[in-house]
This record gives structure tokens, sequence and C-alpha cells, in this order.
């Protein structure tokens, strides 16, 4: 129920051939308020229902509960959701063990690719691919709600 | 999906006698937007997230998708939800095959009864019991995401 997650940009597109799947995904936000944050997504024959807590003072970890929808009850409510939809593939790569989802955002956010790794703990090590640049972690303008506000296209 | 819905005041305590179940009910909202308000709810063993989209001119019908989750992880979400909650004693009383929801309110809504009706369809006539009294149907004073801002007792 707590996640904890850094994010990165991404250098460049190596991580499309060392990916072992690949997903498009479209979300909206029945709510976009930093503590308590709702999003729905569907990823192909999945749908979710995301409720997100506030962050900690450096945006790494923050209160997460989940629970799977019907994907015909997911596109009902995406329906009513705030203006603007998220649009990405994402992406699966393993570099040892570790687990990165590679978004590569399309629609008002394209040109934008964002790597995260989901840690057990806060004190984690964690080993970065080469084509993993800058670390955003904590940064409120790569947040999906933050993105759907002011996209990519528009910094 | 959609729920078409009556509510009125209550006269009286005559339902409590008419009542075949009474349960403790304890709701609060991650979002309380009239397009798009999200509810926890937690009535003793059960708990459910629900989703109200905007309601039809009269008020009479509104978008509703609701799902059970954990007793345990609605505690969790109403730990992040908006201040304030709605504490009420909920009674089903039958009436000609009729169920009245009556709710009590209890804490800052005390005083307050109000009895819904739901109906098939917006057509469809209803009986009322002598203990219903004026149709507040659409008065947005009485939704519960209102009283929670603005509680009945502070009217």
């Amino acid at each position: 129920m707590r996640e904890i997650e850094r994010k990165f940009l991404v250098k460049n597109s190596r991580y499309k051939a060392l990916a072992f799947e690949k997903k498009y995904t479209i979300q909206a936000y029945l709510n976009t308020h930093p503590e308590r944050s709702v999003r729905i997504r569907i990823q192909e024959q999945k749908a979710w229902i995301t409720v997100k807590g506030k962050s900690d003072e450096k945006g790494l970890s923050r209160f997460e509960w989940e629970q799977t929808i019907a994907v015909a009850d997911a596109e009902k409510l995406l329906k009513i959701c705030e203006p603007g939809k998220i649009e990405k593939y994402r992406y699966y790569v393993k570099f040892i063990n570790q687990l990165f989802e590679v978004d590569e955002f399309l629609g008002e956010n394209s040109g934008l690719v964002v790597a995260e790794a989901e840690l057990e703990n806060i004190n984690q090590p964690l080993a970065l691919p080469d084509w993993i640049g800058e670390e955003v972690t904590g940064n409120k303008a790569y947040y999906n709600a933050s993105l759907m506000k002011l996209p990519y296209t528009n910094w």
C-alpha cells in the first residue's frame, strides 16, 4: 500500500530492443488532487482504478491503492474523467533483476520518455542501464496528473 | 450504471419500527466534484468505492459505478479522504414492494433524516408511506457530499 519509486529521463531508444513486453496504455483522472488522486487506466484487456496519496518530502514514496475493474466499466469512467487523457506505450525492461517501466508518451506529450523503477525500500541500491538519463524523482512536472494539465509539447 | 432516485424528508420516527434492517454507515469522499465524485463507504463488514457522475437537470438520475472493496482497504482510504465524514444509521423499509432507505444522520448532521427510493425508470409511480414529508430530489444541499462541507447543524 506504499509505493516507493524512482523516476528517470531516458537518453535514447535502446530500451525498445531490450523490452520483453510493450503495452498501449490510456489513462485519465477522476481527481488530480496531490493528496488523493484517483486514476482510471486501461492497458489492452485490463483496467484498474488507482488511488494515490500525498508524496513524502523527496517525492520517493506515496500511499497507493489499486484494484482491477472491468474494461467496459473503465471505458465509461474515462468519459466522466477530468478533461485530458494520457496515452503512452509502456515498455517492460529487466536490468539485473530490476524491472524498469519505460513510458513513451504519445499525443500532446510526444517526445517525452520516462523510466520508473519500483523499490522494496527507500535505501535499496539501484543499478542503472546506460540508456537511463537524469533522475526526476519528485519533480511534479513529470507526474502523469501534471502532464495531463500541462503537456510536454507545451513546456 | 444509471441511478434514478427520489429523495424526501421524513416527518416522524415511525420508520424505525417498520425497518427490517439498520446499519451503521460511515463515508467520506476522495472527490466531491459534482461531475465525478468518488465516495468510500463502510457499512459494518462491507465496503465500497462509488463514482457518481453529473446529475440530470431535475437531479433525478445520475451515472453511478460501484465496486466492493476490502474493509481494511476502505479504512486506509478514509484516512486520505477530504476532511469531514458522514456518519449515519441507514434503515431499510419496504412499503408496497418499494424499498426506502432512510438515513438518520449523526454527528454534525444530527437532526436530519432523509429517505431515498430508487426507481427503475424516471416515470415510475411511487406510493408514499405517511411518515414521508417534503420531496427534496435534486436539492444539492441534501447531497451527502454537500452535508460534509456544510453540515445540517450549521444551516
